[in-house]
C-alpha cells in the first residue's frame, strides 16, 4: 500500500501527472495498490506460503522455486514428488524431511507451535495411507496437531466405534476412504464436526480409480459433508487447517 | 417327456419312419422332448411361474397374458404396473391385490404355505420403500417368510444396531439403499449370511439415478455381497427366494 | 443415559439378573446406552433438529413427520417441497414460511439469537439464485448471519472484485455456480477463510446438468475449496453453520 | 463376553463405581461387550479367517500379516499376489500352495473336509481362466466340492448344452465371462440354483475393460441373476460359499 | 450429363468460350456432369427414393415433401410420425398405410414384386416390437420378403432353437434385442449368414436407455456381427436390403 | 474514467482525504476507475450490449432486464426464449421482431450498418436449422452479413460441393451439424478461411443429445476448426462476428 | 447325424432301450444330433476354420490350438500376436506367413481360388493402417480379392472422389477412420453396396481411444452403415466375406 | 488448371472425343480440374503446407515425408514427435530446430515476414508450458508475432490483470489452462478479440485426463469463446494464424 501512497503524495505535490497516476492504478499489479488481494497474500503469508506441486517438474526446477520461496519464509511444503525430487530437496536444505509414504518434502526452519484443538484424520483401510499422511503432514506443517486414527473402515464397525470419543474430540474430521467411500457417511452421523472426506482411487473395476467412492462421497446421507478431488490429502489437510485456525484465531 | 416316449414307441411300431423321429427331435420345441429345458421349466414351475413385466405393455395385454397362465397355475405376478393394469387385473380376477407402493399385483388361488427360515429385506431410507416392497413381495408370493426392516440407514447407526439380532436370525439379506448405497457394506460386515444388494435411483445430481449406490455396491469392501440392476427389487426377492428355497430343501 | 443407570441400579439392587443386563446393553438401541451417537444426537438437538428432505414425500407425511419433530423442538427446516407441501405446511403450523425461490419451509417457535460472524453466499448468476437461497435460508434458521452477493460470476471480474471486503470478512464462504463453475477458484484465490463451492444445474449441452460444474470444483486450482453434491444448498449451508458454529463455541 | 460379566461382578461387589461401568460400555471395542459383531466373527472364524488382498502390500508386509492370523487359524487364502508375495510366502509357510493363474496363495495346517453339495464355476473363453480359477478357489479353500465347466461361451452353445446336467446339479452356479458378458442370462434360463455372475475385462474396445460386461450382466434377462465387481473372483466364490454353507448347515 | 455435352458441343460450335466451360464444370452441382453421386443416385432410385425422417418436423413439412418426392418416385417410406403425420399423410395419400407399432406410414403406388431370398427379423421380447416392426416394414417396402420371429430370447433358449431352421434359411438376419442384448452372439453361433444387431432402449436402470445392449452388441464374442444405433430398426432393414439386393442382383 | 479523475482533482484541491482516495479506488467498481474492463466493456458497447438469455427467467424479469438495458442502447437481443417472453416483449417493444424458429427476439432503434465481409453459416440438415438460425440471427444483429447455407449435409456430397465458390467467398465459416456432426471435417479441407463448429442435439440414441457430434467435431480431422458448447447457436454467431469485426476495424 | 440314425436303429433292434434314446438325445452335444449348429458348422468349415485370438495367450498355447486346427483344415488365421508368437508359429508351420502390420499370421497348405466380386477396404490416413490390413488379411485368406483404398480421408475429398470409380464397383464396402470417424458417412452417400465401418482408436484427447469414432459411425447420417468394435478389422473383414461369399454363391 | 485448358483444346482441334472429356472430368483428380480444393490447396500453399504428425510414425516415415514437401515448400512444421524423430530429422535437415518443450520440430529455407497484429498465447500454470509452446512455435512458423504470456492463472487474478493491457492489444488470445480451466472464461470478459481456449490433460482425479478443463471451456460463461481438443496446442496456434492472416490481408 506505501506505493500506492507515494504515487498519490507524488501527485500531490505536482511532481507527476494526473494521468500517470491513473495508468498506474490501471497497470500496476493489484497487489500493489493495496487492494484485497494484498491482504489475503499477507494473511497467507502468516499462515502459509505457496505449496509446491511436484508433479510434472524436473528436481532442478523444484529445488529453484524452494529456494525462492524459502528466502522470505519459514517453512515449506512440496507435494506430489519423486524419491529424485527428495534427494534433491535433501541436498539443497539440510533440514529438509522426506515423508515416504504421502511422497511429500517438508522444509522448516523451527517447527511452528501447534494451535489448540486437533484435526483428526481417518482412513478406512491401509492402501488409503498414502493420501492420509498426505493430508496429515499438510495440517502438521500448517501448525495443527494431527491425530491419526487409520484402518477403520465400515466393514469392521467396532474398529470404528472403539475410537469415537477420540473423534468427537477433534475440531475438524478428515475421512479418507477408497473402495465404495462409505466411511464418511458413517462418521458424520456420529459428530457433529465439519467432516471433509477424501475420495483415494483405491481399488479396482466397478471403482474406476476413485470415481465410485468420489460419487458415493458426494451423495453421502450424511449431512455436512464436504468433498475434495480424488486422492486430493493436501487439499482436505489444507481446507482442515483454515477451520482449525479460523477456530484458533477467534478462541484468543 | 412323455411326447418324445410316444414318438418313440410309435417309431418302434413302425407307424412312423426313422427320418421323421429325427426331424421332430430337431425341430420340436426342446421342452418337448424332454431337455434340461424342460426340467428347470417343471422345477419353476412347482416353484413359481412367469412373472409378467407390466410396463411397456397395455393393460388389455397384461390381463391376456395373466389369463393364460392362471389357467395352468397357482398363483401369479405382475410388476411395474400402472393403476390402469391393477383396475383391469382386479376387474378380471377377484382375488387379486394390487400393493400400491411397489407398484405391483399378485394373484392367488390360495396362498402358499410359508417356508421355513426368513428373508430379511433392510431399506436406508423411507424412499427406498417402494423397490424393498417390491423385493418383500415378490418373496412373499414366493413362499417365504419376510422380516421388513426399514429406514435403518447409516447415517444414524443406532437404528441398524439396535434390530441386529434380527437381521442376524434371517437365512438371506436384501439391502436396498439410494444415494451413496453404504448400507450393504456394513451390514455384510455384521452378518455371516448372503447379503443381496439392491441400489435405488433415490437421490439426485452426482447420485445419477442410482448409478452411484450401484458402484458403491459393487466395490463394497464387505465380502459376499452381491448386487442386481438399479431398482430391481424383484430381481433381489426372487435371488433371495432361490436361496432359501433351496435350504428349505435341504433342510428336509 | 437415565435408562442404563436404572438397569445398573436394579442389578446392583438384585431385581434383574446379569444376564438380562448384558442383553439389554446388547439389544437396546446405542442412544439409550449413554453412547456416542447421543453426544451427539444432543449436541445436534441443541443446534438443530433433524431436517425434512421433501422430494418424494406426500404433503400428509410431511406434515405428520413434522408435527412429530416439532413437539420437541423449537424449530424445523424442510427443504425440496411442492406448493402442495408449502399450502400443507401453513395450514397446519401458523408460524410457517414458504420461501418459494429456493422451495423450502421453515418453522420457528421464536427465532434463534444469531451467532457472532457471518457466513457469505455468492452466486455467478441469477438462475442460480434458488440453490444460493436454500444455502442462506438453511444457515440462517440454523443461527448464522448470512450476507448474500449474488450475480458476481467470473465473466465480468469488477462486480466480484468491488466486493471483495465484504466476502474477505465472513467466517466462511459458500459460493454457488453454474455452467463451468469458476468462481469458487477465482474466490478461493482472494480469501484466506473455507470456500464451500456448490455447483448447479444451470446450462445446457456439455455443462451436463451440473456434472460440468461439479468436476470443475473439486479440480479447483485455489488450495482448500470443498464441494457438495450438485444443487446441494443445504449441505453447503449446513456445513458452513457447523464451522461457523464451531467457531463461535470457541470463541466464548 | 467374559470381560462384560467381570465388570458387572465388580461392580456389584461394589468394587467400582456405576460411572466407570457406564463409561465402560461406551468405549469399548463393542467386540468384547457381546454385540453382534462378535457372533459374526465367531461364525465366521468357524467357517474362515479374514482373507489378505495382496495387492498394494510388500511381501514383507504380507508375510507379517499372514503369520500373526495364522498364529489362531487353520487356514488363509492371500489373493491378487505377485510372484514376489507368492515366493516370500512359500519361504515362510511350508505348507503354502501358489496357484499362479489366478494368482493366490492358500495356506492350510490340514485340509478342510468337504461340505456335500457342489459350486459349479463356468467360463465363457480362455481367457477368463484366472478370474473363473480365483472364484474355484476361494469356494474350494472355504470348504467346498468345486465343479470345473471351462470355455462353454454362447457363440458354441452345443458346448454348453452338452454339459447341463452337470450345471443343473451343483447348489450354486458362478458364471464367468468378459466380452459382452451373455452367459449368465443363458444360464439363468437353465437352471433354478442360484446364478452369481462375474464380469471379467476380457476383451478390448467397447468392451471398456469389463463394463461392457458388468452392465450385460447387471442388466440380464435371466431371473434371480445377482452380480460382482469386475474380475471379482474372490466375491463370487466368497458369495457362493456362503450359500453352499448354509444349504449344508440346514440340512444336517 | 446431357448438360455436359451440351455444353461441350456448344464449346465446339465456338457459342461459348473456353473460360465459361471450365467455369461451369466448377461451379456446377457435380450430379449435373454425371459423376459417381449421379449414378448412386439413379441406383438408389431405381431401388428406393429418399426416406423421410419424420421427427422434428410438422406435419405440414412432411406432407410437402412427401409429396415432392411422390411426384418422381413409385413409393415412399416416412419414419418416426407421430398419429398427426399419419392423419396428414392419409389425408393426402389415399394409398397412405400406417404402420402403428413401428410408427411409420408407406405409400406406394403398386406393390413392388419382392426378390428371392428372405431376410429374416428376430426379437427378443415383446417390447422390442417396434423396433423389429420398423426393419420388417423398411425391408419389406424395398421389396424384400421379411420373415418375422419373435419373443425368442436367450432365457428360453428352446424358443429360438425350435425356430433355427427358418433363421438358417435366411439370406440375412436381423436381430433386434435390448436389456443385455444377448440375442445377436447366440444367433451368431448358429447361423453363416450376415448377421446385423440392432440394440433397442428397452430395460431400465444399468440399462441406460441401450447404451448397455449396443456395447454388448458391439463387442459380441460371436464372428461378424455388425451393429447400427439404438432402436435403429430403419438402418438395419436398409443395410439388409443393401444385401439381399445385391444378391439378387448377383444371381439373374 | 471521469469518475477517477475527478476524485484525483478533489484531491489534489485539498477537499478530500488521500485515505478517501485509496479507499475509494479499492472498494469501487473497476469500470469507475477506468480499467480495462471498461476499455473492454466501451469496446463492447460500441458493438452490442449485454445479451439476454431467456431460460429460466420469468416474462416479466426479462421485460425489465431489457428495458433497463434498452435506455442506453440502441439494439438488443434476447435468446433462447419461450412465447411467453415473446409476447411480453414484443407488448413492450413496438420494434421488437420475434424470430421463432430460433426462438429469440431482437429490438433495434435503427438497423446497423453493415460491415463489409460475410459470415457463412452452413448447417447439415433441416432439423439443425434453429441453432443454424440463432448463429445467423445472432451475427446479423451484431452488424454482419449473413450468407445461409443450409441442408447441405455430408451424405450428399454435391449440395456441398456446388456451392463452394459461395462458402470460399466468406470471412468466417460456421457449421452446424448434429448426428455424427462430419461437416465441419469436410468444409475445413475446402476453405481457408476460419471454421466455427456448432454440435447440434439432432439424434437419437448413440448421439447421446449431441455429445457424439461435439466429440466428433473436437477430434476433427480438419485443421483449424474450433467448437462451441452443444446448441450454442448464440455462442458461435458472437465468436464469427467478434472475427469479422476485427477484420472490419483492420481494412479501414 | 448318422450318431442318431445308429441310436434309432439299435432300439428298433431292441439292443438299447427307450430311456436310453432319450438321455442320449439329452446329454449328448447338439452338434452329434445332427441339429442346426452342425450344418453352422460344417459350412463354416468349407468357408473358414475357426480364428485364434492370440491375445493373452501364449506362443506355446497358441502353437498347439493352430497345430490342432491344422489337423482338419486347409487353412488357418491367427490374430492379435506378439513377434513371440509369430516365431513360433513360423517354426511350427514352414508355410506361416506373418504380416507385421496387422500382427497377424495367416496358414495355408494352398491358397483358396478367390471368389468373383471385390471387396473395398477404404482408410482415413496411414495411421488407420494395422485395423485397415486386418480386414485386408481376413477378407483375403477367406478367399475374397481385396481392393486396399488407403488415405482418403475427408479433410482432402479429392483424394476420395478421384477414387470414386474403383469404390462403387466392389460389392462390399470396408471403410476403416479414428479421429472423428466421418469417411463411412461421405462413402455411404456415394456408394450403394453395404458399408461396414470400423472406428480405430487413432486420435487424441476427446478421441477417447476410439469411442468418438466409434459415435460418430453409430449415428452416421449415411443409411445403410453397419459399425463393428474399435479396432475390429477382423471383424469386418469377416462380415464382408460373408456377403460376399453369399452373393457368390447366389451368382452360381 | 493448365491440364483442364488443354484438354479443351484437344477437343475444339478435334484430337480427342466428346466422351473422353467428359469422362476424363469425371475421373481425373478435382485438384486438377481447377476446382475449389485447388484454390484452397494453393492458398494454402501461399500460407503454409501440410503439418506432419509425427506421433506413430517411425523416424525413417517422417523424414522421407518432410523431404518430399521440402521439395516444393519454404517451410515445415513436425508435430507429436520424439526425440528419435528430432535426431533423425537434424541429420537430414541442417536447419531443423527441435523444440523440446513442444515436442516439434520447425524447419525454414528463411524465415517467414513476420505479419503485422499479434497473437497472444496465455497460460494458467507452468505444467501447461508444453502445449502453450506447441500453440506459439505453431503460430510462429505460420508467420505471426506471437506474445507469450505464462503462469496468469485465476487463483492469483493480480497476475493476469497486471499484464491486461498486453493482452488487449493482441488480435487474437489463445488460453491454455488445465484443471477446472476457468482462465478463458476469466480472459473473455476482459477483452473483445477471438478467444480460443485449449484444455490441458494436467491435473489428477477428477480431471479425468483433462475432460474437465474441456467441457468447462464448452460452457464458459464468456460470450466468443471456441475451444479445440484436448493438448491441441497447434490446432489453436493454426486457428489463430487463420484469423491473423485474414486481419492482415484486410488491412492492406
Amino acid at each position: 500500500m506505501t506505493e500506492a501512497i507515494e504515487l498519490l503524495e507524488k501527485f500531490r505535490a505536482g511532481r507527476i501527472s494526473r494521468d500517470k497516476v491513473v495508468r498506474a492504478f490501471q497497470a500496476a499489479p493489484l497487489a500493489d495498490l493495496g487492494f484485497a488481494q494484498v491482504d489475503t497474500h499477507r494473511a497467507l503469508r502468516k499462515g502459509f506460503p505457496e505449496v509446491i506441486f511436484g508433479a510434472g517438474k524436473t528436481p532442478v526446477q523444484v529445488v529453484k522455486i524452494a529456494a525462492k520461496i524459502y528466502e522470505h519464509e519459514q517453512r515449506l511444503l512440496v507435494t506430489r514428488i519423486t524419491p529424485e525430487h527428495a534427494r534433491a530437496l535433501r541436498k539443497k536444505f539440510k533440514v529438509a524431511v522426506h515423508h515416504e509414504l504421502p511422497r511429500c518434502v517438508t522444509i522448516e526452519r523451527k517447527p511452528l507451535r501447534k494451535r489448540p484443538g486437533t484435526i483428526a484424520v481417518l482412513c478406512a483401510g491401509t492402501s488409503d495411507l498414502p493420501v492420509a499422511e498426505e493430508a496429515a503432514v499438510t495440517a502438521d506443517i500448517m501448525g495443527n496437531r494431527v491425530e491419526r486414527i487409520y484402518d477403520v473402515g465400515v466393514a469392521g464397525l467396532h474398529r470404528l466405534l472403539s475410537r469415537l470419543e477420540l473423534i468427537q474430540s477433534a475440531n475438524v474430521v478428515v475421512v479418507v476412504a477408497g473402495m465404495e467411500g462409505a466411511l464418511p457417511s458413517v462418521v458424520a452421523g456420529l459428530v457433529s464436526r465439519p467432516v471433509i472426506a477424501v475420495p483415494t482411487s483405491v481399488g479396482y473395476g466397478a471403482n474406476f480409480g476413485g470415481i465410485t467412492a468420489l460419487l458415493g462421497m458426494l451423495t453421502s446421507c450424511g449431512s455436512g459433508v464436504t468433498v475434495v478431488n480424488i486422492d486430493n490429502g493436501f487439499g482436505a489437510g489444507y481446507a482442515a487447517s483454515q477451520i482449525n485456525a479460523l477456530v484458533a484465531a477467534s478462541s484468543k
